[in-house]
């Protein structure tokens, strides 16, 4: 449905576990464009309870719809009375510029603010998912101000940069296969090109392993990984994230695992661990 | 991939909880084409265990994958030590007669053995599900020859025939809102005039409310329905199985739930209470 400049439209609802999943379409000033998301609504909250919020952030080619239908989370969400929102991946929308791989323009945003023409105009996920969004869940559901974050591939990129950078804003991070060294690999190498231009001092602004090794101020992290995983040796580099972490001490937990991939049934597989590692800082 | 007559090919498996989900394609001689299931070995079949086997049947338009990817079995399947196989949801392939709607033809089976043309030559889904598909898993995976049954909306009208024309043939058989009277709907009134033709009596053969009307030996049965389902009214008539069960005595237990509707939201929320009642009946 067409959405007027200041409105936010619930678009969908299904019942789940007691709780609601419901997507939300609303008009984003950050990004310039009609934006969708999707929020599970744990049954604690039909009784008045606010309750904290974890944010969930896909990977390359997703919507808000991925995570709600294959993670199997909602399930412990509504056992530990924590809402989950999940946004979409990028700005969307005819007039948002696009390419036609999958891993640039629509579905790619990669959590980073654009500064290159023409992505500038409306690639500004990072301040979506920090500020505009997490301001308009808490105006607008019952959730108290505790958040926490993940994601899966380039969402778990993108949830580590986020908490790297901001200390003290979320309770804790976690990521599935997450795109640990994105200055070194090529995925990451094309979307910052393209995004950030070729000043690399930008770049190192929006990269989990180089934020990891100079952090002063912690925010408790797990990592798991597969082992199976397609894009592990090119594209993830878990590795770097651990040198990282053991040069500046870091909290974290990096967890490897034999025959699992890159797809939701290893996200499903492990969805509770990470979910009861959140609610753990969260309560 | 192209398959030879006799092959049966792996064409993707996914570590899942411990086990693996994986996917299939082979040869049917029943539905004479080449067709793909999935199946999900629980942990339990690495070290050399047989499992009983749980059926899946899938409604409109589902494949194969919708259930593996939603509904969080395999985490509950895994902990129980029961296989669970999802077949598609009709034959398949370009010289198979199709329709244009979605409720007729490929992604449309209704699990009956076609009589009319052009449909007989492969809408044969009864004696697949029934007979091909079984023999084929008991000779080549770890499994017993103790099979259950459940499915959704088709499938849940699928795997009821099934379970009430074959007594004994399964341990147990559960629905979630299953077109439970297809003789008196709109959805089976044209299925059932495509593949079986004007004669009732042969319509009645594929109906679970007349069926368990009829019914003189019982497999125990469980039905779950959404009283926010959108076709709960015109297609999927509850009442009419449960008018039968109490006619006949069967032993069916028939929930309903405020606010859940026909998605997976819904499926997933109840999965593993279905999955509980089979495997206690596979033990």
């Amino acid at each position: 449905m067409p959405l007027t400049n200041t409105s936010l439209a619930n678009t969908h609802a299904y019942k789940s576990f007691g709780g609601w999943t419901k997507h939300y379409g609303h008009s984003s000033k950050t990004l310039n464009c009609d934006m969708r998301f999707a929020i599970f609504l744990p049954p604690q909250t039909a009784s008045g309870a606010k309750v904290p919020v974890l944010y969930w952030l896909s990977g390359l080619t997703c919507t808000d719809e991925n995570f709600m239908q294959k993670a199997g989370a909602q399930r412990v969400a509504a056992e530990l009375g924590v809402a989950i929102v999940a946004p979409d991946t990028s700005p969307r929308g005819d007039d948002v510029a696009d390419d036609e791989s999958c891993d640039l323009g629509k579905g790619a945003g990669f959590y980073v603010n654009a500064v290159q023409s023409p992505w500038s105009k409306h690639y500004r996920m990072y301040d979506y998912v920090m500020d505009e969004l997490p301001a308009l869940i808490e105006a607008t559901f019952p959730v108290t101000d505790k958040r926490s974050i993940f994601g899966h591939s380039m969402g778990g990129h993108g949830a580590l940069v986020l908490a790297l950078r901001n200390p003290g804003r979320f309770n804790s991070v976690s990521a599935f296969s997450p795109i640990s060294n994105p200055v070194n690999c090529p995925w990451g190498q094309k979307a910052f090109s393209a995004y950030l231009g070729k000043d690399k001092t930008v770049w190192a602004d929006y990269d989990a392993s180089l934020l990891m090794r100079m952090a002063e101020k912690f925010t408790p992290a797990l990592v798991d990984q597969g082992l199976a995983d397609e894009f592990l040796e090119q594209q993830l580099k878990p590795e770097a994230l651990e040198a990282a972490a053991k040069a500046s001490e870091y909290p974290l937990t990096l967890n490897r695992w034999e025959g699992f991939d890159h797809s939701y049934y290893f996200i499903s597989s492990f969805v509770e661990s990470h979910l009861r590692f959140h609610a753990s800082h969260l309560s």
